[in-house]
């Protein structure tokens, strides 16, 4: 239960508040490096440091940033799994508030499931297709086009190689989520056939 | 020893154009994907199809782009170890060309090694610093301020394990890369301490 917003917060201790602009800059850079908006980052950031629920008034007001930015970067965030929405009772009606997730093999189950699989997954079938379709046509070509295909077929059997790579690491991931506890992760072994 | 620029290269096979729009096309998705220009895919692909090394205006004629916006994308492709130079006589003198990286072991290691490690160490470090002055600090806090501190160094714990697996990912990568092959790696385990 939240009775006003902020006010359980107050960041007025230097350190509390060095800290809060070091998670929240940390924040930013990350989501700058993998091609969001900085905010994306200072609003999670602002989130997860939190006691509370907060409502996109209260972090348009902390973060000094313009309410339509606000809105779309937590309707992404939203998206990934990264904060969820809480409505909290006050002031004769029902406000929405959100939480950070802090659950990071939640996060990271989800965001796997998802986009990233599904995109190994027809990358994997596109470069399969590929070289079915030039397998095929392979023995009516002239000697040239032959060798071309040849080079063809190599250089996407290589990086077929890396694809199923990538989704052998989502799927390992994914099924050992739930058995294995996030913070006990002691090593990570990659077996090959031979093994 | 390359003689003339893309003659050996002609793509005038219907199927082998298919195939090169396609490599070329999901490559440039992928690109894009992890925030570059979707040129910079395209022009890995141009160059892991080509039998032979290419120069810089070779790209520039096969994918219809300016020059500079070539230069650009293959300073960015040399930088992440994905292409390389090679100089081939001809003509009266040496002149640059550049091959594909196909070893993608090679890649991901360079990769890893560099950036991506440096960073999630510096971030770690980062948190465990904001961790101990928050700790250094408390005893001397007013109630209210010490309540927020608990939280915010709970929720840094929480976060830290994150990036501490990718750590450990990444480690667990790199000191197997040299004796896994990539062609034949048929599971990936993660441990936890209880294992």
């Amino acid at each position: 239960m939240v009775s006003e917003s902020g006010h359980d917060n107050p960041i007025d201790h230097p350190d509390i508040r060095a800290v809060h602009d070091s998670m929240l800059d940390g924040l930013g850079q990350l989501a700058d490096y993998f091609g969001f908006s900085k905010v994306l980052g200072q609003l999670y950031g602002t989130l997860m440091l939190s006691a509370t629920p907060l409502s996109l008034d209260d972090m348009v007001e902390r973060l000094d940033i313009s309410k339509a930015s606000v809105s779309m970067n937590m309707r992404s965030l939203e998206h990934m799994g990264m904060v969820r929405q809480v409505w909290v009772r006050g002031g004769g009606g029902r406000r929405k508030y959100y939480e950070a997730e802090t659950d990071y093999w939640k996060i990271i189950s989800s965001l796997l499931n998802g986009r990233e699989m599904r995109d190994v997954e027809r990358a994997i079938h596109v470069m399969t297709e590929n070289s079915k379709k030039l397998k095929v046509a392979m023995p009516e070509m002239a000697d040239e086009n032959q060798e071309v295909a040849r080079v063809y077929m190599q250089r996407i059997a290589q990086m077929q190689t890396l694809f199923q790579f990538a989704q052998l690491m989502i799927s390992s991931i994914l099924a050992q989520a739930e058995t294995v506890d996030f913070n006990d992760i002691s090593s990570i072994e990659i077996h090959s056939e031979q093994d």
